[in-house]
């Protein structure tokens, strides 16, 4: 495994592996979501690259960059494990130097849910996400379903701007009581943590409703909302039953495959979780 | 030579062709000042292509979108003659699909000079050359200084959004009485056209006064705007000395190389040329 750090570094190294690359771009501290990514890739591609860097333009003012969990020996230490090829591991100072004044704007679809409770989250996300593509040139590029707005922000990015990239999807990991792996979740304390898996079962008891044949998407968002709120330590920022390509709210009936979609408080740690059915 | 419109068949032709690619993006209605370019594209690269796009994007509502000069079959037996490689010539429909929603804005650069006088244009410049960049992946892309602020912008591009790409600026080529090749000159009727080479003058009598010492902005700004008012048919929009690189008027006393611009109108055809001196 070659780890490099500058992207002269990178764009050396790059000349001595085999296409098709397959990137998996992380912010580190990684997880057993992270790891079925590069597994994924490494079945697909000749050679896999994994990108470590905590993006500072996808935090809000107010949000967690600083606390954003960080370990790089450990996930290094993983990635050897898992015989990655190529470990990109830039600082801020290359990816935003003094001057820089481009950002990657994806318009519509990042107006609702995630876009909406974080004002400029995905304009830092497609502007890091072009400059990953742009540094690595890969053939495939791995994203997980857990974060599922941002793949469609990266997918619609991909579309417009003509990226000779195939966007590959994988599905949410979950710990055994199905809380979706996250790195947000070592902010949990044991009570919270014991708490956490609410999100899972709002989504599950939705999902069995609508297999039970509930079609119409305010019940379905009740259905969300009423079990959440069974629990005292989640408070609910969002529940959503959208069109999973506009991201648009379902208003009457469900017709066809729809995101379900949410943001939860467990006390002051804010997670999102999806279930696609349909 | 090969031509290809649909994006799929420009990526397949693509495989045929050895690399270095060097790229040259024009609207087409092809000019001297575009053979330069690929010329100077031919000398150096294994592959020369040429894409032709009228841009709509990069237009206002109030400019000349559905008059902007086209002759494709003439354009392509010119690129025949100078034996490129590959022509690209995309329709606006797939270019800009339903659903398109992603721009690349570059801020700061773009605030001034045409930018200040066209909103929203260099948007759409840097969003179709980033397009036209990952469409035809090419090693080298070639830029006539002739526009000197796209060239600006697109170089912030590509470094801001780590394009493993090298911009090439050629010269700007001129008539032999001294006006800057343009496929708008097409617009000047034959008085207006004995009209146009003020700029030049402008520019010329200005880089004299420089060379003969003048060292203070405002009177080298003044100095092209006294050339400019002896010529009737002529309307300033703007004049300028500015920094080459922020392309922020310079205040006080001329200190390094400088960037002289100007748009200016002939009758009712906006004409844009530059000198960097100094």
């Amino acid at each position: 495994m070659i780890t490099v750090t500058t992207l002269p570094d990178l764009r050396q190294a790059l000349t001595r592996f085999p296409k098709p690359i397959g990137l998996v771009p992380t912010m580190g501290y990684l997880h057993e979501g992270h790891l079925s990514l590069l597994r994924t890739a490494k079945n697909e591609c000749a050679t896999v690259a994994v990108s470590i860097f905590v993006n500072p333009t996808q935090f809000g003012q107010n949000e967690d960059l600083s606390a954003y969990p960080r370990d790089l020996p450990h996930d290094l230490q993983l990635l050897e494990r898992e015989a990655v090829d190529l470990v990109w591991t830039p600082v801020s100072a290359e990816i935003y130097p003094q001057n820089f004044q481009t950002w990657v704007d994806v318009e519509e679809i990042t107006k609702h849910l995630e876009g909406a409770q974080r004002p400029g989250h995905f304009r830092g996300v497609a502007t890091v996400v072009a400059k990953l593509f742009n540094a690595l040139q890969p053939q495939m590029a791995f994203f997980g379903q857990k974060d599922a707005q941002q793949v469609a922000v990266v997918r619609q990015m991909v579309r417009d701007l003509n990226f000779p990239i195939e966007i590959v999807v994988c599905p949410t990991v979950r710990e055994s009581d199905g809380l979706a792996m996250s790195s947000r979740n070592s902010y949990l304390n044991h009570q919270e943590r014991q708490a956490a898996p609410i999100l899972y079962k709002a989504l599950n008891t939705a999902q069995t409703a609508f297999q039970s044949g509930e079609r119409q998407a305010n019940a379905i968002r009740q259905i969300m909302r009423d079990t959440i709120k069974k629990e005292s330590l989640a408070t609910i920022q969002y529940v959503s039953c959208a069109d999973p390509d506009t991201l648009l709210e379902i208003g009457g009936v469900i017709d066809g495959r729809v995101l379900l979609s949410m943001a939860v408080y467990i006390g002051k740690t804010r997670l999102i979780d999806n279930f696609l059915i349909g």
